[in-house]
């Protein structure tokens, strides 16, 4: 199972007046993080992957976070990231945010590989993921 | 049990490069929704509520979210939010989020009643919420 | 000269540790202001002016700001917005955002009215601003 | 002069729905910048600096940016980042942002040296900007 870490410094933009991470940028770091996985897996960035397999992204049905230990701006962490599992259109992502050895933040995303309707403007749907995309993370 | 409605309207920066909102923003969204309930509740801001109860915050040790339907700029919804669950330091918050009649994101929050360590910079700890705070919301 | 009004709501999430708001977070209100500026003169939403005009976007090529007095969670603050100034294929749109009767911040943005080059993925170039767009702001 | 480089990945959420950065993310870019440089300048983060000169932060009174080419999500790119000069209480960070060896966006901040006013909440007041300070960007 392909993993994939990612440091992330937190900015001084990031946090709230309580002087922590505002929840919702965890949300974003993840974000970035699976894009980071998608990119080590395949050898290509999110523009070519886009182009190559013909999709419109990679949305998400569902996210979802537990936080234990806040962090704060000049924090480095590290995020671990590795997909759980493989539907057919759908697949989970797990993101593991560390503080030195302390895991402070796990998150996890369902996403859809995702078609745009032919002449339907911005209508989408849902495609079967590529046997190809699914072996270069084993 | 209250429940307090706010209009969002979805703007340009808040959508990526699919045309959809990116997904953290929902959370963002629904922070602000959570700040507009207490507000209702409780009849003052969030700026008066952190000084009159001396407490630094309500941060999160958990957050979800499913996301049924896209929504893209210009699209004004409304969220329906209210408090599902008290413990003793700790609470649940769902948000509904629709387009028009549609139910399009569901989110749920659970938040801690927090206050600064005394002497101990940004330590802090959760607090047993005062009895009349959680009446205001029946 | 067409001016537009808008009223914000500082939220908790666009503050910094410092307590203000971070200051990007005001070229994004100017960015959701320049947009329901184009709506009130137009008539239609951004997505709807897009798919008329055959235009990528309004893409900045200049923005500046002043800020005289921060701003806070729970404050509600209105910005006033217009056109100041129309090139051929460029305009300026100044934005004034007032806490009650004080001028807060003030902002200065130069946009272009831009295509998409046929056949050229991502490229886009200028084009002149259709005359009728002009006289919907006198 | 000591000129701090920073790289930066352009993320998918940093964009917008022409594809393109969102205009605000280069200014949240560039303060992350400006906080790095300082990091350099005194071997020290900002957390420490704040703590270390009691001071409340160094928000800004005036903010400016060219953008001469777009970047889109997967763009690595290098911003280049100094002090211009120095008042009493006041100093201007000049940010370049480099694709390649293309100048792409130009910044310039004015930020100003702020403590709270003892006893007076959320106030805050510029304060002369300490000798050493200035020393170790020379």
């Amino acid at each position: 199972m392909l993993t994939n870490r990612k440091e992330i410094q937190i900015e001084w933009g990031d946090c709230d007046p309580f002087g922590i991470v505002f929840f919702p940028r965890y949300f974003e770091y993840f974000d970035a993080c699976t894009n980071a996985l998608f990119h080590r897996a395949l050898g290509i960035g999110k523009a070519e992957m886009l182009r190559k397999y013909t999709i419109a992204g990679i949305p998400l049905v569902q996210a979802s976070c537990n936080f234990s230990v806040p962090s704060s701006f000049g924090d480095v962490v590290t995020v671990e990231s590795c997909v759980t599992s493989w539907g057919n259109s759908s697949f989970s992502v797990q993101h593991r945010l560390f503080r030195s050895e302390t895991l402070a933040v796990e998150g996890l995303e369902k996403r859809v590989w995702t078609v745009r309707v032919a002449g339907a403007g911005s209508k989408a749907k849902s495609q079967a993921i590529p046997r190809e995309i699914i072996e270069k993370f084993t």
